[in-house]
């Protein structure tokens, strides 16, 4: 079990110390990121149980993969993220025994992820068994103004002589791979040393050779320092007190990483740790004050979509192109992967909240195009094929009816580049990278789509985002983010909808509705791990949101009673196996009346990590449903659209919440939006804008606020669906 | 290239010393078996190239395989056939130097693999490098009578000191693993020693456990042993001459292994060498007697049509149920695994031509019904579901979409045992295996198809035959195969067949007519090696007969027309890919006339590994493609249904053939059947037999003959291929 306390608006408290079992999704929660590094929320002490994780973004090693029958194509290498040299250990000796919260008397453990602060603050209050009182701080931060640097400000209080020992340590031992298959390989001793001295570390990956250095310095209490080639200890001595700052500075990848990370650890040791912090705080102030969310009547949905948005900054604050990983920086899940996630659920976050990420996320899309289009030409297609799961931006799925087969992520990736585009009007980018990837991803289409004698296109033999159906003809959401994909290349075309006309719904992809039903009176879930992919692609039985999505995305493809009938149909059959899901279904339950519905979806998304079971998020955050929080009140709640390059609003709030508050980037405009029961204010803070409310067109001048009365809504009672809404009890 | 002669009635004769690249195809060409022990056409001096293989059928080692994204219920073993111990390795020494072939000079080298005696004859006329000239034959046999033994003469004349070390040895080293995913792991040191001595080595593979006993003994000069844990060795030595047989007995995975092995080697050594070849000779003659094929017109397919039959038999010979692998017991292809090819492609030869073998194939298949009851709980389906590659009986296939997914073979055993009893009509074989084998497929097939409003029918997401397309609904070759098993099990049901309206063809699979079109003018063959599936499953591209298939084995479900036409549609598509497709298309083409067409089909089939290129069977002959022969004479030229318990003919000769003869068990009876271009005579040998000569029902008393008249046949011109027929200019 986690020991996260009542729900504070600003912080995520942990009022004890977690058992075995709680103790890796603490350490998700907990973790700290700045887009470039990331530390897991371990606790100071080394080898204090959980998974260490130092991780840096794109430092990753390479592995073979085999397959029993392999076939042409296949992967053949795939890349894997590594726990970097790890500067977390500090190591206390009181009199003759070590400091381990396990032994002794633990009077107070208290650790606060302070989301304005940008630090996470351990508090600890413990006798040894000897009888000695200790008290430990320690204030870990991960710069965000400087994407190098991370630095932890350590004291501790004993009237017992003192013993520190601080490492930065390299190819540390890690526990066990766990025995499921979303978990990521571990790789044991990955780098090699180039060179060692007192101030820095260099080494460098074994198989895939990129280099990395890590440079540490102790300031405020004298010390001695031993090196080896996987090791820099310093070692303090004092009675009473000690306390000490540690800054460490990372570079990799790049030239001249040695002088580069002495260069970034002495200007941040020579600033100085307060001045991190306040750096830190002014960074995290300019980021609230656009994409803060306030949410009145439901405090842990208050709390969840602000910590859900600062691991979305943590993951993708970029100060230069890099992917953004499906569990962030927080944890090896998915092998540090970047999925489709990115583009579909984070992009739009950032689009509206901090655009400059979403851009250079985007831009690292674009890096990677020869790549895709090495991989096209190897698929026989044209243009550019991005992976399904990459971090250099080679396709590393090694399951490809679930990975390159699901082509749509060539259209996501297009989607994402309108909406950034349609939001910031950034030429430049739109210039350098954003036309390239539509045209490039408008190819592969052409060369996939086909024309049947009534001249109506389809697509065959692909999956969609529900990954428990796969290689199907004209899926609604492939079909649909393709056709936008190649209009946007300037290339329209009209792709089927196949639509069941006796039940009056459309089709996920071509046949669905005819497939047998599922017998859902089995309630192990995740069904993956209970029954073989036969048994769910060929039952109506869905995994995730898939025409729920293409409803979402493609408003205007649907009427609202198709919409009504599609949204009821897809319920009674989608069991949300994936994090990835309950979001959106919040996003059309809202939009449908189901406000009800939509909160829990809402709940279900928002807290599944910072609440969930000790087994969630413990290789990770689910980045993804960290964005959902937000999609969930923005998109649902608030109504936002945002197709075909036009702003729209329509709110509606849900009985238990009195007030919905949210700030957007909407291209020169923080626009503000405040919604209650009968009434929604929008502001244009610093710049005009034009969007729509409720279907009319609004302009705002600069600074000028406008307020719409809202008629009461009814809570429509929404369809059935097989799996209640996993939502914590009150 | 092989070096295979002409061709002859009853021989198979090798000319010179294939090259290196040629080496492995002869190997697998002059193999010989007798269903439990194969050993491959290796020279006898050891090392001389190739790939060394000693099988004894269902001695195999387990290994853990891995996926890079596994799933549940994926297989985690496999089981892969070993090199067992190996008494082929004869070495001599003429003077100082060795004898080997590819040093000196070598006048003569002759191999031949008669038919009739059931041996392998190796001629060697040779000059070493010291100028001496040497004569060595070798007869080597593997006994049909005595299925634990293998024996050797082996003769030397020369002018020198003559030294013979002829070996027993075990974990020999083996050439490294092809790059080819079709071809096997070689598992290396698959055997650890239990114990050791001059007339036995017991052995027992490190993973499986299963364990293997070895006696050999030299007769006919004098010598001496030495033995090692791995190795008995005999050394002889003499001047001028040196002759001697050498007697192996092996005994495997059963009780008293060292006894019985060393029992059945004294047998064999007592009886001598002259007594096994006459043995040898009496059990192909009674094969022959019923099997024999003879062929005016072809002399290379009369060649081949025996060479086929004969390996059919040396694959399937049974002294107790085992199963027959898909390279029989010539080489280690597909890890020694048995596939439907069995079911389909060689029980139906055996079921006319050697019943008995048939009947203890499909005993071998229900001795796994347990482990296919488990495998189908597993699948959460009901009664058994087989395996799709296994030697024991357990799911080895490590790709699911064809493969797990390819529910057919569940019918196609359920095929099997149907056919088998309508031609035997074996109740004991029924009561204590076949009923059961129908009714646990069947309870599989009830819990697989699902019916839809109207009341048809439906199997979702299966794989049919065809391996260019995967998890595709109402694959009509299932359908019809499951509807037939059911019907069989008392529960007759009508599955859908989809039908293209506007075409007027039937969809292999619902919607495959719709699929988009694959571009023809690629010819790199075989197009899995230049293709990812994505490509291959989404398009109308046909590895293997299918729909074509169906056609053959339900004839009461299609009309002459819809022959015709959906002939046409999907000869357009194939390419033939697997070994497994020319033989049906051959029946089907004769069937509707396109004779000429037929024919050619009927050699690529005969021909693949006898005549093909150095490539073809070099890890195991295609032993499905070598019954294909007789498929494609017999049920093609021959006209031979046997749909619904009842035999029927319908005979038709190519116009490059000017008689067709034939034998057939049919019940009780010895059936000879003789085709001229003008006339058919079927002759009972020995009881009475009913049957059906072009729809016409026959009855001949015992010894009764009867000639009926042939209209003259047009050669009907066939419909365009993509890929013309593979077969040998003349």
């Amino acid at each position: 079990m986690s020991e996260i306390g009542a729900a504070e608006p600003w912080a995520v408290r942990e009022t004890a110390l977690p058992g075995d079992d709680g103790l890796r999704q603490a350490e998700s929660i907990f973790a700290l990121a700045n887009g470039h590094i990331g530390l897991r929320g371990n606790l100071d002490e080394p080898h204090a149980g959980g998974m260490p994780g130092t991780f840096l973004n794109s430092l990753f090693e390479e592995r073979d993969i085999t397959y029993p029958e392999a076939g042409y194509a296949f992967p053949e290498r795939t890349e894997t993220v590594v726990n970097a040299p790890n500067a977390k250990p500090i190591a206390l000796r009181v009199g003759d025994e070590p400091f381990d919260v396990r032994t002794g008397t633990l009077t107070r453990h208290e650790r606060v992820l302070d989301l304005r602060a940008g630090t996470l603050t351990r508090e600890v209050e413990w006798t040894s068994s000897a009888g000695v009182e200790v008290r430990v701080r320690s204030v870990r931060l991960v710069s965000f103004p400087r994407p190098s640097v991370t630095a932890v400000r350590y004291s501790v209080h004993a009237d017992a002589p003192l013993r520190i020992e601080s490492d930065l340590v390299v190819n540390e031992a890690l526990p066990s791979e766990r025995d499921d298959p979303r978990a990521s390989a571990i790789i044991s001793t990955p780098f090699r040393s180039l060179s060692s001295d007192r101030d820095v570390l260099v080494h460098r990956t074994r198989g895939s050779g990129l280099p990395v250095a890590a440079a540490v310095i102790h300031t405020g209490h004298e010390g001695t320092v031993v090196t080896s080639l996987d090791l820099i200890r310093w070692t303090a001595e004092g009675h009473g007190e000690i306390t000490f700052d540690k800054f460490t500075a990372y570079r990799w990848n790049e030239e001249n990483i040695r002088e580069q990370a002495l260069k970034d650890r002495d200007a941040a040791a020579r600033d100085g740790f307060d001045v991190l912090l306040a750096e830190q705080r002014d960074y995290l102030d300019e980021f609230w004050d656009g994409a803060d969310v306030e949410v009145d009547g439901d405090p842990e949905i208050q709390q969840a979509v602000r910590f859900g948005l600062f691991h979305v900054l943590q993951a993708a604050a970029q100060a230069g192109p890099h992917p953004i990983p499906a569990k962030g920086l927080t944890g090896n899940g998915y092998d540090g992967h970047t999925l489709w996630d990115t583009e579909t659920y984070v992009l739009p976050v950032l689009t509206y909240t901090h655009p400059e990420c979403a851009g250079m996320a985007l831009r690292w899309r674009h890096s990677t195009l020869d790549k895709a289009r090495d991989r096209a030409r190897e698929l026989r297609l044209d243009g550019a094929a991005f992976p399904w799961r990459t971090i250099s931006g080679v396709e590393c799925s090694g399951y490809w009816p679930a990975g390159t087969a699901a082509l749509h992520v060539n259209a996501d990736i297009a989607d994402a580049v309108l909406r950034y585009y349609a939001a910031t009007c950034d030429e430049d980018f739109m210039r350098s990278a954003g036309r390239e990837l539509l045209e490039e991803t408008a190819r592969l289409w052409k060369s996939v789509v086909y024309f049947d004698e009534e001249n109506t296109g389809h697509i065959a033999g692909v999956t969609g985002p529900d990954e428990y159906t796969a290689l199907m003809d004209d899926n609604v959401y492939t079909n649909l983010m393709a056709e936008q994909n190649l209009r946007a290349a300037g290339s329209p075309v009209h792709l089927n909808m196949p639509y069941d006309e006796k039940r009056e719904v459309h089709d996920q992809s071509a046949g669905f509705t005819r497939l047998p039903a599922w017998d859902f009176s089995d309630e192990e879930y995740p069904l993956m791990l209970h029954h073989h992919y036969l048994n769910l692609y060929r039952k109506q039985v869905i995994k995730q949101a898939d025409l729920v999505l293409a409803m979402m995305k493609r408003p205007d493809r649907f009427t609202l009673d198709e919409k009504r009938r599609n949204f009821a149909y897809y319920e009674a059959r989608t069991v949300r196996d994936s994090s990835l899901s309950a979001p959106i279904q919040s996003v059309l339950a809202a939009e449908l009346g189901h406000l009800t519905r939509a909160h829990e979806y809402l709940a279900e998304a928002a807290l599944l990590d910072l609440r969930g079971s000790g087994e969630a998020g413990g290789d990770g955050l689910h980045i993804a449903a960290c964005a959902g929080a937000w999609i969930s009140l923005v998109m649902g709640f608030g109504g936002l659209r945002d197709h075909d390059n036009r702003l729209s609003f329509a709110p509606r709030l849900p009985p238990r919440l009195s007030r919905l508050a949210f700030g957007l980037r909407w291209r020169d405009c923080r626009l503000s939006v405040v919604v209650t029961p009968d009434s929604v204010t929008y502001g244009a803070r610093n710049a005009p804008a034009d969007f729509r409310h409720q279907g009319h067109d609004v302009h705002l001048a600069a600074g000028q606020e406008e307020t719409f009365p809202l008629d009461p809504v009814e809570d429509v009672p929404a369809p059935p669906t097989p799996r209640p809404p996993r939502t914590i009890a009150e």
